[in-house]
């Protein structure tokens, strides 16, 4: 699905746009073209090639279905970037990333994306409302992508903040066998999301650093710093998630381990108090003819004495190194 | 709530100062200025906007919630800081990070914090006694600030370090489950401590290496230099407090693991000796008809005689096997 | 085995080609010549020598039996490139790394492998249908062996991949003891498959950031970085592989851990409610002759109503502590 | 207390100085001045500021108590150093750092030191023997200091090594749990050496790559790379005992695993072995008026027999298994 | 030991050299010297200073007996270099290193070892056959003798390797305590290994890329290249050599503990069914005068049959939770 917006340079919005005005903008250079690919079959990708020329290696990057790392390609006239939007699905369990590549040139930004994109439908509304996306150049509208794409990871971040801290009280409260499975999703998904990032920052760095002055502005570097320190500032969540991440397998494993040595404990004292009475009770349970105490008129009561003497002793004794 | 001073040319101090007054001193670039805002309303902050016109990317950062890591931006006629300072609350349970921003321009610092922070009240209170540290510029009343700020991490960090070692001196003396999930804070704490460092650290590092010299004076490099040494020594710190962390939680396992391999032991000792005297009980508990030794005339004494010899040999056994 | 191609400057292929006509190419400059030895004995490499003159350290790397991390070394008239290619053998049980050596000279590419490698195969078979590869120069020629190469990597990391969660399914049905060998084997694989990466991708980033203006043209820069891209992603994948197989070893030695704790308890459970039972059954085994219960009525039903109650109510007692 | 030393372009040696003539020598730029201030007080210390006028950032960091990291400051004029010196004291035990600051000048050299330094005291003497340290200008009697700093590091960190060995004796012989806190202490002091030596390295660094070619002369940039070496040589000393200390905590560990596996063998073999006799016996103590045989004439025997039977049976199988 | 060889500008060889000789080719300029020191006496090594005049410093690391890491100093008309030959002692068990030092300069090398080095020997016989090494110059000398040192690393590397898998099978078939202290030994070796060679790289690494224009010419380049490529590919092994060791410790503590859950689960099954059965029998040894079962005709046989019963019921369950 094509989506296409030209703000004149008189400020009018026009939508959709034609091949024959897309090449007109192009040739003349005035103006903001905005295209937007959705899920585009090759046949509506065809402008990619025909009316903007744009180099076949950047194009198949477009179409390969690998995720692709962050990056950004100087083209000379254009640059070609890849960025990476994530989303939460089943209901947070999983993390999902979709590819956003986007062409920047002079006065033309092209969104390329194989699924839909929430914050791209906003900005195009907020574009048809007020245009003042477009209002300030090309590198502004991809600044405006870009950023939003990043604020998304926010939430998510946050989101394995909060499952960690809920999944961290349930385990202090019982440590239970299958969180186990749950805290390593958390880790894997924790060290995904750090290394979607990463290579985002540095892309993202380069053009605040004025790395391609042809196409970006020096009044727009700003911008694309705020977004930097808005990626720096996740990935600095991302780390105290894994921090936390890694508290909760400790908390867990350590649990797991107390529960353990409480049962044998348990087992411990039992059997070590109970074996010498069973052991006094079998003596006396022997056939001898000549067993003098048998015959004994308190002799059972002595041995159920001697039984709880035994009994007390071992239990102070234990009592007195803590086991219980 | 603005608190505002102005340090007129000739010495004297001005405070509050009129909206009228500050756009003077800003025309004039003469003498200091110095507006506080704590925990300002909009309305309030809108002389940042109105009055100094910063750029509303930096305005947005004052006002954002999020935690931003340190950092410093460039704006030309003035610099845009970031820093954390550090609180702990709860009686030293928990580490609060404050933000603190500065407007760093040629004759005014202008400082936003959503919190009261004591260090700023007290450079107030200087500043009216004796007006020092506005009488040196306003890069030395920013250096004040940050300076200020950094002093406070040395006290907490050692508060770590002492409740590491006395939670340690408690593991060795007696290792309770509680205590893992106090190292395992402690830990964090730090992790979060050191995480909050870096960044403060390569921005003062920034500032002393006289990447900013229109507005930082290069006879003031030597004291933001001077705040850098104090913050690597805090960071040195931290990585010696979480040595101290990891080892604390390694004796805390294995204080766990040998309590529970004595009481292994115990339970393996009585066990291996008393299994065997009573099975020799339950052989003469047998009702068989013919078994000789029961009309022995000491049988019985025999047979008690024979589980003593077991039970030495095998508490002698397990003594040179050192297991108790 | 040698195989030779000469695209003449109009166009025609010749193939294989003489001594002598590969002499005049690399004379003349024109044309493009692409030797390739496969397993070729030392007269046939003499060729490497005697016709292309190449330095004889450059030689010696072919013929060593080490595996050489990937490098390129820039000796004026040629590029002299190692790459390793990999495959899996035994059913994807074990990798296998082949070394591809390249000459890129200004007009001819000549490369060397002691095995067969079926994507050399398979850009023959393509140079001599279309001769597009062997169109576009010597440094396109390479890039498509360079491209061929890396490409081959995705599907074994993916394999490794899906074995891995294939092992994870059954360790979380049942862990036994011989996935251990198995994970460990697939870490190992993965780390050598980042070994062989990493060495790759630095050489085929000095191509494509131009370190070699002389022998790649400018216009090919792209196609190398597009390489590079490539094991960039890889290298991604290989990091993700990496995480997961942690997770799994985690899983795994989690799920021991688990089932021996299961065995543990059970055995607690059992032996502290059977130890105090047979005690008290012993307790009435013996023959005092004084022994009041043994001649009640009731005695022996009462006897096994004790039993009954204290086995109900340790049992009660574990069910509360949550141990089965 | 200050030890101060004059020596005259003359070559002849004065000492103590008096002010007046430091203030001379200082003037003049000719001869050699070195002050020793060592646990000096505050009175002691003013000459610093009065006599030598050094910025007041670095008098303060030679009175604060923290412990500074080695960091090298250039003032212009003097550089500035921090140095961290080692002893062992408790035996051994415990290693302490005391800071050693310099003050290198053309003609002149402060150190400054809270504690007494045995290797200054020693280049003292060696100053009144022969002159030879200061008759080569400041640069090479800083470079003395420092070097014998850094010779200090290297019995100490042999001694850490010693001590590890020895506890790895000990701990194969026999793993006693006091070891565990000896080793955790070992472990600490070498991160601690490791992290006192890298900055001093970098420090020296600084020097011997001749960043302050105003203040040491390039013939002594040899002498400062000597001592670099050496810092470089104990820094890789520092990493073996770290190895080293991580196989001694491994085999402890391992060793205390080892005995408790032991112990567990033993009980199970004994129990295992046990329980089955003791059934038998079990059975023919049942008071059954209907037991065959209990009437048997060698029933007694037979019982015997068939508990040897198990017995051994039981015993083999354990012997197969190896579990004895 | 002294053996010094002269190769004459008219391409005889003269051997041994003496001190006049040596004088007048180092006045001159011309032909190549090469002086070997062999556990040389402080009187052998005197020549180093009269007749070469070599630096103090640089003499002093000859002598000095620590394990100095690799380096390479530039002293202007010659360079010098340490780098650390290793062997295997005592059948594979322990490594050695042997420091070698080396004088270069522009028409000599020295060299000095306190150890006699095969690899030198061979050169020597070499250079005395045909001169070869010794016609091309004292850089490819020092070359020829660098080369010879690092190759002897790539066997002692696949020894490790061999030993490693060795021990690998062994633990798989029977873990055994004592391979615990052997993979520790070899884990520390690969550690050495890797120490001792990262500073070889880096000081071979300097000279290839051409850092010492004045006394290694540029057609050299390549051959310093080409060690330098051997380093890193032995590098490589050793990391993966590194990789097997971690596997294989992970091998050892995973086959124990498999080993000892067996135990465990044996005397579980054991006890659990056992248990029960005792406690039956134990039932009716009771002397209770009213017990009605021991009055029944089949009392005994029921009783049997019921022990049966539970001995199989618990055994079923042990097998269907897969125990055994």
């Amino acid at each position: 699905m094509i989506t296409s917006h030209l703000r004149r340079p008189d400020g009018t919005l026009v939508s959709p746009v034609s091949e024959e005005a897309m090449r007109q903008a192009l040739a003349s250079g005035e103006g903001l073209l905005w295209i937007d690919l959705e899920a585009a079959s090759e046949a509506e990708a065809s402008i990619l090639s025909d009316v903007f020329q744009f180099h076949h290696l950047a194009i198949e990057d477009c179409f390969n279905t690998h995720v692709d790392p962050a990056k950004i390609d100087d083209y000379g006239d254009y640059l070609f970037l890849i960025a990476q939007a994530i989303s939460s699905v089943d209901g947070g369990e999983r993390l999902e990333t979709t590819e956003l590549d986007l062409y920047l040139g002079r006065n033309y930004v092209v969104s390329f994306h194989s699924q839909p994109l929430p914050f791209v439908q906003e900005i195009r509304l907020r574009c048809e409302k007020n245009g003042l996306d477009m209002a300030r150049g090309a590198d502004f509208l991809a600044h405006s992508l870009l950023d939003q794409l990043v604020d998304d990871f926010q939430p998510i971040v946050e989101q394995l903040d909060e499952q960690l801290e809920h999944v961290e009280e349930q385990v202090l409260a019982e440590p239970h066998a299958s969180f186990l499975e749950e805290i390593l999703l958390l880790k894997r998904n924790v060290q995904r999301l750090r290394r979607t990032l990463i290579p985002q920052r540095d892309m993202v760095n380069r053009i605040a650093r004025g790395e391609f002055p042809k196409l970006v502005r020096e009044e727009s570097y700003l911008y694309f710093r705020d977004i930097y320190d808005h990626v720096v500032r996740v990935a600095e969540l991302v780390e105290s998630v894994r921090d936390l991440a890694d508290g909760v397998l400790n908390s867990y494993l350590s649990a797991i381990n107390n529960r353990m040595n409480e049962v044998m404990k348990t087992l411990s004292v039992v059997a070590s108090i109970l074996l010498p009475l069973t052991f006094i009770a079998s003596i006396y349970g022997m056939n001898f003819q000549h067993m003098p105490e048998l015959t004994w008129r308190y002799g059972y009561f002595l041995a159920l004495a001697a039984m709880l003497a035994v009994a007390l002793g071992l239990a102070m004794f234990f009592r007195l190194r803590r086991w219980f």
